[in-house]
């Protein structure tokens, strides 16, 4: 029966990557068609779309001002479920949930979600970068079976380089048995621009200060520059890779906390929480980093700030590294670009390398509608 | 019931590819317990191996000494359906044809797989880049539901580049409505080699016939080297992807017939039919390449063999080109690594790259176990 096709969508996060995500499955015919949004949340309000009177999302309609209007405030998380659960009964359809906020609560519930039979789908690095314990859990309710003896599905693509083929390539990897050796790679959108700019083959460019606040200026970094410069995003980011490869699954107990991460904030500025100050007093310490950029390059080398995963010696760590300007970390990458590469058994002599834009709503979103169309392919 | 979870697998073709395929099935536990290995078949012989009574191929036991002692000579395709319809219905598991070989008639037979219920999963690019009448009776019988109401499936991931995630990122970015502009790339491992070696941002290497003479002898180039440079297995790459582009989809009657293909082998080169003869004859026209590369040198770039889909232009074409010192192409290729570059409307400003070893046995047979898993994750 073609109402009974495809899987019902519940997307919970509405803002940059949200709105993306709803555009590409209400304009797009073929999605459209499969993947039935049957459910909006924001933190203030719920719209819930019944698939035997479903609400027309799609343009001319403002699922916007359609979502604001609604008269239910936004659904306790257990409320959701409920909701959901009956909805997937009543359409005969499967139903996953894509969780598009930076919510540690939503991610906690994650377990909740797979439990009830619902499958997630997310770009939110929370609940893969955190405890050790949410993260087995998360696994464990992934495997438990639904009414219908089928398991819940879980796709993370957009966690890591947001649509770039990362996270589906080294999961292929490790289940065709190769063995990974190391993970290595500029995995910061924003840390990646500054350094591109900083450090180059060619020799100096402008003040790392100066770099800095023209990114902040252009709405590169967070609004407070040091969220971006502390290297925690690169930390979460190896939690998640490194949880994928068998040998390193059950390291990292307190997640992204327990990775060793080199913070570029000068000690002084550590406790300065204004983005506009800190972008201020920024310029006092630029010999510092001058100086450290000159010794690279008296090396043949340039500054990049990546994370490494070595799986033989079972390191992990967030830092400021030199690599030669024949390197593709420093001759090959530009803008905001991420870039990684995969050292294994296999791809021994040379690495597996991707490379793109790590960033940006609309890819970030295609992370995820892919992931859809793979719980579709699988539930559908 | 667990005998009945995954599905049987069916290898045709045992040779490089196969073999790797094999031996990842039957040594990784996980793997062994979801694809069943029902059927093995090369030129001379058949082994079937019925899920009730099934003949283990794992070591010690040794699966090429098992096919050769086999009793069955190789069945016809026909015959080999039959079997394959008692064993999906036996088993009560669905069934997946691996085409390892590189056989027009095998490719020729898909559409029987398929229409006959079996899934199909094969690195051989024949069907692909061949006619466009045999590539749109494919995708037409993979579309017929077979009595469960499901559809087989069929994958190529190892069709371009191996193991590298290329096919399905293009799958990807076309699913969710990305538009490609423009898929440039050095499509041929031995092509990568010999260029990366000729000419470089550093200046002259060795001779282009030297070269050769070594790739040759390295077994990097087909037994007749003027098979690599023919371009011919460019063109046939082209053609698998710039049909997974809508916009270009029924373009190329002929497939890789179809694409304007640039040879390397001299004109007086073009009747020679003998291997060794070739490599003999080649220094004669080092002066040209050597030509070629001097005057790409002296406008500040490398030349590289690349094929090239531009979707604005509708213009496909396999050629030598000219790129920037500075261009992925030149700084950051070596070895037979293959390099492929997605320009689309999301990737605009800068291209999704993949970059790695894009021939090998190992990371071929790589691609054709993850689209296995696929196959089983949904029809498993
Ligand atoms: N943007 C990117 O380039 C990118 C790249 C990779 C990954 N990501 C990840 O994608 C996710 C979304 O990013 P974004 O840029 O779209 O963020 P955003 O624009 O700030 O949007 C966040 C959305 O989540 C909603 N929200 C927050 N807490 C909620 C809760 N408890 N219940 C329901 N809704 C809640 C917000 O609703 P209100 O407006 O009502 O507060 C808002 O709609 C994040 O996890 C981010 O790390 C983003
Ligand atoms: N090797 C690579 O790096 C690579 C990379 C990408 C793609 N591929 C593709 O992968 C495929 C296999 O490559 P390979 O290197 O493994 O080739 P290979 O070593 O030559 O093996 C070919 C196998 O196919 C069998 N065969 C040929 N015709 C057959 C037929 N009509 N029925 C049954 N069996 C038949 C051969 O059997 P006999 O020995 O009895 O003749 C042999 O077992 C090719 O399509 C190739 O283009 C290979």
């Amino acid at each position: 029966m073609s109402s009974q096709s495809g899987i019902n969508v519940a997307i919970i996060g509405v803002g940059l990557v949200g709105s993306s995500v709803i555009s590409q499955l209400t304009t797009i015919a073929p999605l459209a068609s499969k993947l039935h949004i049957v459910a909006l949340q924001n933190s203030k309000k719920t719209l819930l779309s019944n698939p035997s009177s479903p609400i027309s999302l799609a343009p001319p309609a403002d699922w916007k001002q359609i979502l604001q209007n609604s008269q239910t405030p936004a659904l306790s998380l257990p409320d959701l479920v409920l909701e959901l659960q009956r909805i997937t009964k009543e359409s005969g359809r499967h139903t996953a949930v894509v969780d598009n906020t930076s919510d540690e609560k939503v991610a906690a519930f994650y377990p909740s979600f797979l439990k009830a039979g619902l499958s997630v789908v997310t770009p939110n690095k929370k609940a893969f970068s955190g405890s050790l314990a949410l993260y087995q859990e998360i696994l464990q309710s992934s495997k438990q079976p639904d009414a219908t003896g089928r398991t819940p599905l879980i796709y993370q693509e957009s966690t890591v380089g947001a649509g770039l083929p990362i996270i589906g390539t080294l999961n292929d990897l490790v289940a065709t048995g190769d063995k990974v050796k190391k993970i290595e790679g500029v995995l910061s959108g924003t840390l990646s621009y500054i350094f591109n700019e900083f450090s180059t083959p060619k020799g100096k460019g402008k003040n790392f200060s100066e770099i800095v606040k023209i990114a902040k200026e252009n709405g590169y970094t967070e609004p407070h520059p040091g969220d971006d410069l502390s290297g925690s995003d690169v930390a979460r980011k190896l939690a998640i890779l490194s949880r994928l490869v068998p040998e390193l699954s059950s390291e990292l107990e307190e997640g992204y906390l327990s990775v060793p991460t080199h913070s570029l904030t000068p000690a002084p500025l550590t406790d300065c929480s204004n983005g506009e100050e800190y972008v201020t007093k920024l310029p006092d310490f630029d010999q510092d980093f001058e100086d450290l950029r000159r010794l690279a390059e008296q090396e043949g080398c340039v500054l990049r700030y990546v994370g490494v995963i070595d799986v033989e010696k079972r390191e992990i760590k967030a830092s400021l590294e030199k690599y030669p300007f024949s390197h593709p970390f420093a001759s090959s990458l530009s803008g905001s670009d991420n870039i990684i590469a995969f050292h294994t058994s296999r791809y021994s002599q040379r690495p597996l390398l991707v490379q793109g834009s790590g960033a940006g709503a609309d890819v970030t979103a295609m992370g995820v509608v892919a992931d859809l169309i793979r719980v579709s392919e699988r539930r559908g």
